[in-house]
């Protein structure tokens, strides 16, 4: 059966401001200092493919292709408005299911850094198997590592390298996350999903029909001269709703496969640590840093120089001219200043 | 009598870097918002002086003219090194002798903030007119406000608005701070002097014989064409003291005038409480700031932006393309940053 690979890559990531900006995002930026994190998810997800479609939104599409020079034109999905992982995974199998032929769909966010791409690729091929039947949704869980509380969960059934999933856990607190991780049972949802595009097509009839007939409008109109303008009509009316809650709680037999590939959520300034060598004094520096009596903090540094004295467990990120500052333990809340600068209108900053 | 006002501004003010560089010094700034501290000093000496000198190093003299467009080439006393108070104060005053005729020098460091101007004004004429009959140094003291340990105080004696100096204490530990503020008979000493040229020339070759050897060479090559050849050479061969030392703490008959006029010193970059209003969370913004559930800190943006969450006391500073951060109570540290980047020979940001 083909395989294609699908990676969403529309987001924004307002929480690693002020490197990623509205026409910046995330998934454009080289994060681990080797690559774009969307030229790392597209070499990683080439080891277990045969195409790759690039989903993302009309204000990147053009830094996309930049960055993508060798990726088919007709292999960058844009979506016309952002309307979460559903409306975004049905536009991309009708696309496959319309232009290229049924076949098995590999879904990935773009936004994870993941250390051995060998152990994902055998995990991957594993999952795709037992995808490969269409009859099953398979998505793959990440082995915990910590009571992490920022994460999904995914609780699962038997043993072995194919296990079925009992239910989906939305964020849990501490207490509840240390009881996942004592009881074993459980794995981070990693937003990997594998199934066949016609299979999935499937699961949108049954559990939302609404945005089952926005796609079958959208699929009707593709190789016709109006596809491009029957996609703006209808995208932007479909429901925003993640797959987790629309497909994947609702449909049974869902299969999971559990992997330990050194996966890490790119979601915050912290996570550079999980992506850099800490120095002597656990300091991550990145760029040009000269840090006196300071320990335990994150540095980022485009070009200049940050000067650092006496500081514990702060980040400070320099991109242009703009300067963020915050303690370790909060860069959740960059989030804050994002909303702050759109409340002033300071939309240059974006 | 003639009145010449005497500007010291030859340091290089390292607390303040990034905003001061080699090349661009303390006295260089605009710290308030208002003016360059440099005019703002020559302003404020205007109002008690006939004529003012400013006297600055060789690596700050362009750009100190381009500031002082208005003051005459001949006003700006260049020394070729930095030598210290007492050889900066023997050059001008020798410079008056020789070259305007004795007269009353008002000696002012460039870089204190003075609130009160009008003020300053009335105690530095009642100071003059203690130093007019040539017999007394007269110095200005500053009323304390709280139980400094960075600075210098002078003990006084009697009452009035001329009072003799008993001793000059050095920067004192924080018990005997708070005692000196106790006892009431204590001011900061300001580094503001008045004497007669000719007063402290023959002060210098009572107590500095060495430099007045030198000051004489000096004094006889003025208004010969050998003049600057004979400065450079005698120049970085006098020793490096302090007028205080050297002076102030040997010499009998000093008069204090203790002066109250919003005296600050500005050292470091705390100091831009003292400059600024603070907003509503006890942070004082200069330039382009947003501050998120942060409280007590310090911003200086030159341009572009600083965003900062969850800080409290920290002070972080941009200038072009180098920021530094440190806690508020750590600034005086930020001269480690400074040896640090001269440690890694990193010159280009200095």
């Amino acid at each position: 059966m083909k395989t294609y690979g699908v990676i969403m890559a529309g987001g924004g990531g307002t929480r690693f401001w002020p490197l990623s900006r509205r026409k910046r995002p995330k998934q454009l930026l080289n994060l681990s200092g080797n690559d774009l994190m969307i030229c790392e998810a597209y070499e990683r997800l080439s080891l277990v493919t045969d195409e790759i479609f690039i989903v993302t939104a009309s204000s990147q599409v053009e830094a996309m292709k930049a960055a993508m020079k060798d990726v088919r034109e007709d292999h960058i999905l844009v979506e016309p408005s952002a309307r979460n992982t559903s409306a975004c995974i049905g536009y991309a199998a009708m696309e496959i299911v319309k232009k290229h032929g049924d076949g098995l769909m590999i879904i990935t966010p773009s936004d994870a850094y993941i250390r051995n791409n060998a152990e994902f690729a055998r995990v991957l091929k594993i999952a795709a198997r037992a995808a490969e039947d269409g009859k099953h949704l398979v998505t793959v869980g990440i082995q915990p590592t910590f009571p992490a509380t920022g994460y999904g969960y995914i609780e699962m059934e038997g043993e072995g390298e194919v296990r079925k999933v009992l239910s989906f856990r939305e964020k849990p607190d501490v207490n509840t996350a240390a009881a996942y991780l004592f009881q074993g049972n459980y794995v981070w949802n990693s937003g990997m999903f594998l199934w066949k595009a016609s299979t999935i097509l499937e699961k949108f009839e049954e559990f939302l029909p609404d945005l089952y007939q926005h796609l079958l409008l959208i699929g009707e109109s593709m190789n016709t001269p109006k596809e491009r303008e029957v996609l703006s009509a209808v995208y932007p009316d479909m429901r925003s709703i993640s797959i987790d809650y629309g497909i994947m709680e609702k449909s049974e037999d869902i299969l999971v496969v559990p992997g330990e590939f050194g996966w890490s959520d790119v979601a915050s300034w912290d996570m550079l640590e999980k992506l850099h060598e800490k120095d002597e004094n656990d300091n991550v520096c990145v760029g040009n840093v000269v840090a006196v009596d300071t320990k335990d903090s994150v540095f980022y540094a485009d070009d200049g120089l940050i000067a650092a004295v006496d500081l514990a467990g702060i980040v400070v990120a320099k991109v242009e001219g703009t300067v963020m500052v915050c303690p370790k333990e909060k860069v959740q809340d960059v989030k804050k200043l994002v909303d702050a600068l759109k409340e002033k209108k300071m939309e240059e900053y974006l």
